[in-house]
């Protein structure tokens, strides 16, 4: 254990690094931004967790400990973690498929979901995965995130009808409010309208009308987002005033335990493990796609850099924490995050404090919120994931690449008719799929030498000298199994028709590879060349590919040369010149 | 209905090709053949059966119609189908899978398979989806071949010992084997090892022994593939003039019903079809895979070409008729097609002719059977099998390319030790897994001119000019969601370095591609370099590239310039020439 050294443990201990230099002025702006943060948090925490079907306090107590593992392992300075909305959505859908009535039940399978995925993004970090992320292109995560909002908003429409409805699907969703629109209860729909106008209007009109009152920027900034905690107080007095839970039907969040996080254990059920697996793992690379790509931009605008694989340790190490506090699966979140960055927060101990700020209000504050009705909470949630719904992809994508239109197109529908994770697997399977049939089937084209140049070019766009005795076909794809019987093909479906052939050039200044299967089928065609009495030869050949080639018996049979530049080919086999095949 | 021309029937029924030239003389050629690979195949064909559990005649069966099918729909002059050795190990654990005992729902589980499989490979055909055989790469294949000749010979083994034993992994059919071998049978292993031995010693000792005696090559080549048919002769009747399967535990192949194939029905059970989709689908691409390797080396041979998608149809109808007529899941064999090429068939039809022999055998022949031993049948397989084994491959890729490597070992040993459905499928997601990773780190390399030439090299690798306002990087690898955050971690560390730097030029001679993700990459790449006062420029982008380039906004956003080539970019930009950052 000996080479384990100071260096590894910044590695994995990113604290150690940022916790020499803070001073007094650091901790000032941390304590300024985390008393913003903690005020947006807690009206959010709570909606969340009503959104995953889970106990308001579980919300606030995701908001606690993993904060404070993330402060300790995480490498951006400004990201905030905890519950969020799509995190939320996916976590109701896999408890969901459990089909658990017992509350108890439940809440011990939202915590052990957190920590798989806390297991699987931390193991994943020490791997140094977090390449696998890659593999969801941009236009499924645009259509992912676009339909999650949407499933999202009609998931919330029951609170503010007052109504209780089942379903993880659009169509589900919307045929139980349908069924079930006859028990609305309009003062509910009173409240929660409003709060939802109200929340729109504090967030398109309250800041500069702020601004116009003389507000600072930053000031009108924070104080329109803290909107929520207006309407929050406002509903709950109204309704504790007027006493709506009892006779209008209005419900409302209830009792919320009051103290800090209970020490809890995920179960170890291997039953339970084996259902939620597959759910864990898509909720852990969305939410950490959803949290690297909020880091990485709030770290550009301060020339910082995250590390990605650390940012799996550092979730990973947040979701084991939420699943030991009571809490359910956080991620890094955009809205609080910009707020936190916004707010002046300098280090990761600005999250640290907002753990203690949540914690104090889990301490105290949590008898405020009895009558707090649920459709304010929906109100806050509608509010939040509209700004997630963004068709403008569809557009983006229909004028630039048909292929990334359909996989954009096809996570949409999947996600709203079959849910979030048979959308977001399509989607990712989809992307795959359309990116291995286009290099399976590779642009190779014919080209011939623009007159008083050394360049060849295509012989359909341009004028272009040939020789009847050569073809040079110039193909634009690295060579690989997906791609091998259709080189072949195309070479010997070319050949054929022409009769006084005696040289077929291979250009490859765009082969970036030539796997084992490639060089199989290279060894085939010149075999097969070679009894029709037509020699191979390559050209433009790169550095790594060569290297490769040298280690097999290919270039000894090959029956024509390898030519640095196709020109020297060009030179040396033009008008019959070259060497002939051997078996001619 | 009116575009339904003559060109579309030749399409789907190529025998209305060949039909139109056949004479006489074709006729001769196709019946020796015919005659040839039916002695050939009425052993094989019960063999086969048996490895893959089932009941003899359903070998016969389904070497009959399928034969007339793929005549009919087929494009390989040569190509013998018919049950194959690995399609009945796949059978034998598709079948497993299920847990049936009842032999008469085991038969109807394998024709409902052939069935499956059938209708699978004939919409592919139809829907021209012949490529996807493409992503199971060479060494996948080679692995997977390998891994089921042992298999395949280990499970004989039980008819050698004339025990019985269970499993479709080598760990679990050996460890039956122990368990049982108190069990073993002294005289069929004496017959058992006798027609191995013989065997092996006509395919190695016969050919030349006969070649000695004047024989020509081509005819002592076939008596030599008879070889079975004197084993199956001799033991059949060593064994009924001994009684041995009285009184020394020789197991034979007992009663097999005379006639022509009964019409079958496959079941529609959607149960059962869930059950064995998974297997049906493998196993589909598998005999495609296996069957136009065969029909293409034997096409080439004749400068005659073979159409893969009407391939699935003939290979989709060949399995729909064994479903149809008792038979199971068949495909082109490698051994009977180049039997039958060696013979002479000129054209499908010596199919047709070797049905017409294995419906007369079955008519007339199998009361001849019923002594047969199993030990016999299982020598022919084990000697047949273990021509496929072939670890070299190991070597092969070892050498090449680690990826590769990795690719076959991980396909031997899951073939091996958890059955050829993981086993393949395995193979196949690691290729694809792989493949994706190799290019989701694309070489990336920094380029100076060579002095006194237009060209650019890597400045490792050669002694280059370079300018510190300027770094250039050849990407070489196309771009897309994979490979673009891989890109721009790369570019942004990279340029952190540098202070004097304005100018960053991406030289794009090697992408191919640039999907949506790298799109908005690029993008991104391109603010947040104006940010820090960089221009970013483009070089030797290509046709199809800059076409898609066009059709988006990002040429408009550019910082820098795209210039045509390296050299112009270099000559406008050098010593601080060229134009600056917008926002420099």
């Amino acid at each position: 254990m000996a080479r384990i050294t100071a260096k590894t443990f910044t590695r994995y201990l990113p604290i150690l690094d940022w916790a020499k230099t803070y001073n007094r002025d650091t901790m000032t702006s941390d304590l300024v931004a985390a008393v913003i943060v903690t005020i947006m948090l807690i009206p959010q925490s709570l909606a969340y967790a009503l959104l995953a079907g889970l106990p308001a306090e579980m919300g606030l107590y995701a908001s606690i400990l993993p904060l404070v593992a993330y402060a300790i392992f995480g490498t951006s300075r400004a990201l905030a973690v905890g519950p969020v909305a799509v995190i939320s959505l996916m976590t109701a859908a896999a408890i969901g498929n459990l089909g658990l009535t017992d509350p108890l039940e439940i809440a011990i399978a939202a915590g052990t979901l957190a920590f798989i995925s806390g297991v699987i993004l931390t193991i994943m970090g020490v791997l140094r995965l977090g390449f696998l992320a890659n593999f969801l292109s941009h236009p499924v995560i645009a259509g992912f995130i676009t339909a999650s909002g949407i499933l999202i908003a009609a998931s919330q429409l029951k609170h503010i009808l007052g109504i209780s409805v089942h379903g993880h699907t659009l169509p589900g969703v919307l045929g139980s409010i349908w069924e079930n629109i006859g028990q609305t209860s309009i003062v509910t729909v009173i409240i929660g309208v409003s709060a939802t106008a109200f929340l729109f209007w504090v967030r398109k009109g309250l800041k500069p009308l702020l601004l116009k009152k003389g507000l600072k920027p930053r000031m009108a900034d924070i104080l329109a987002k803290a909107g929520p905690v207006g309407a929050v107080a406002v509903t709950t007095l109204v309704t504790w005033l007027f006493g709506l839970n009892n006779w209008a039907g209005v419900r409302i969040v209830g009792e919320v335990p009051m103290g800090l996080p209970p020490l809890t254990l995920p179960s170890f059920s291997a039953e339970l493990w084996n259902s939620l697996f597959v759910s864990a793992l898509l909720l852990s690379i969305i939410g950490f796609v959803e949290s690297v790509s909020v880091a990485q931009t709030l770290a550009a605008k301060k020339r910082q850099r995250i590390v990605p694989d650390q940012e799996l340790i550092g979730l990973g190490t947040s979701n084991i924490a939420a699943a030991i506090s009571g809490g359910y699966p956080v991620t890094g979140g955009f809205a609080r995050s910009v707020v936190n960055f916004d707010a002046g927060a300098e280090t990761p101990a600005a999250g640290g404090f907002t753990a203690i700020g949540i914690a104090l209000a889990a301490l105290l504050l949590t008898p405020l919120l009895y009558f707090l009705p649920n459709a304010t909470l929906a109100a806050t949630i509608i509010v939040a994931v509209l700004s997630l719904v963004d068709f403008s992809i569809l557009k983006k994508t229909w004028g630039y690449s048909k292929v990334d239109f359909a996989a954009v197109a096809a996570t949409i529908v999947l996600t709203l008719g079959f849910g979030v994770e048979t959308g977001v697997s399509a989607g990712v399977l989809l992307s795959i799929g359309l990116h291995l049939y286009k290099t399976s089937r590779p642009h190779v084209a014919e080209v011939g030498l623009v007159p008083g140049t050394q360049h060849f070019r295509n012989i359909l766009r341009h004028e272009v000298e040939t020789d009847p005795t050569i073809i040079t076909l110039r193909v634009d794809e690295s060579l690989y199994f997906a791609n091998t019987r259709f080189l072949e093909d195309y070479v010997l479906s070319r050949v054929t028709c022409d009769q006084p052939l005696k040289h077929v050039i291979l250009m490859f200044p765009a082969v970036n590879e030539v796997d084992m299967s490639a060089l199989e089928t290279l060894e085939e065609l010149n075999r097969r060349l070679d009894e029709m009495g037509i020699a191979l030869h390559l050209t433009e050949v790169k550095g790594p590919v060569m290297d490769r080639l040298k280690r097999s018996h290919f270039l000894d049979e090959l029956t024509g040369k390898v030519f640095l530049a196709q020109y020297d080919a060009w030179m040396a086999l033009k008008d019959g010149q070259g060497p002939l095949s051997k078996a001619s």
